[in-house]
């Protein structure tokens, strides 16, 4: 028996068009993952608000739902060792059961 | 007696510098208004949870707490008449008692 890769329950926003999360969100949900978390930083931010909606207003609704978001900060030390705060989000989608 | 305004209790997120809605955050919580919905939309949501950030890391650390976050979406009509979907972002701040 081959040995399970543990399977991933988040999608990474970052700089790619918002299509390509809305897209790597729903092939999660269609795998079988009910519980996605949906995690950016800093300008990415409003990306990742965007792939929620996107999903659960234009390709499932009534199936998925925004089970809790969380912000915080993270700290970033830059190549010249200056240190500097950077904003983040985790949003956890779930199929509505 | 005057007629009293109701305060305001919004912070609207847009496209000025983060510190002009650090600023504004600050001077409700100061007027003794204990709960504040900073808002925005589109690209400013980074902004708005930068605000936050801000806000209870740096200025009012323990002082403040995320009570609510809701995301959702709106239509808007543009000149041309094309309708479009913006994402919105609504955080609650509370002042700890």
């Amino acid at each position: 028996m081959a040995a399970q890769i543990p399977q991933s329950n988040e999608v990474r926003v970052g700089k790619k068009p918002v299509m390509n999360y809305v897209l790597a969100t729903l092939t999660l949900l269609n795998q079988g993952v009910d519980r996605i978390e949906i995690k950016a930083r800093g300008r990415a931010i409003s990306k990742a608000v965007d792939t929620v909606e996107i999903v659960r207003n234009r390709f499932l609704p009534g199936q998925v739902r925004v089970a809790e978001i969380r912000i915080g900060s993270q700290t970033v030390t830059s190549a010249d060792g200056r240190q500097s705060r950077i904003s983040t989000i985790d949003i956890v989608l779930e199929r509505v059961k």
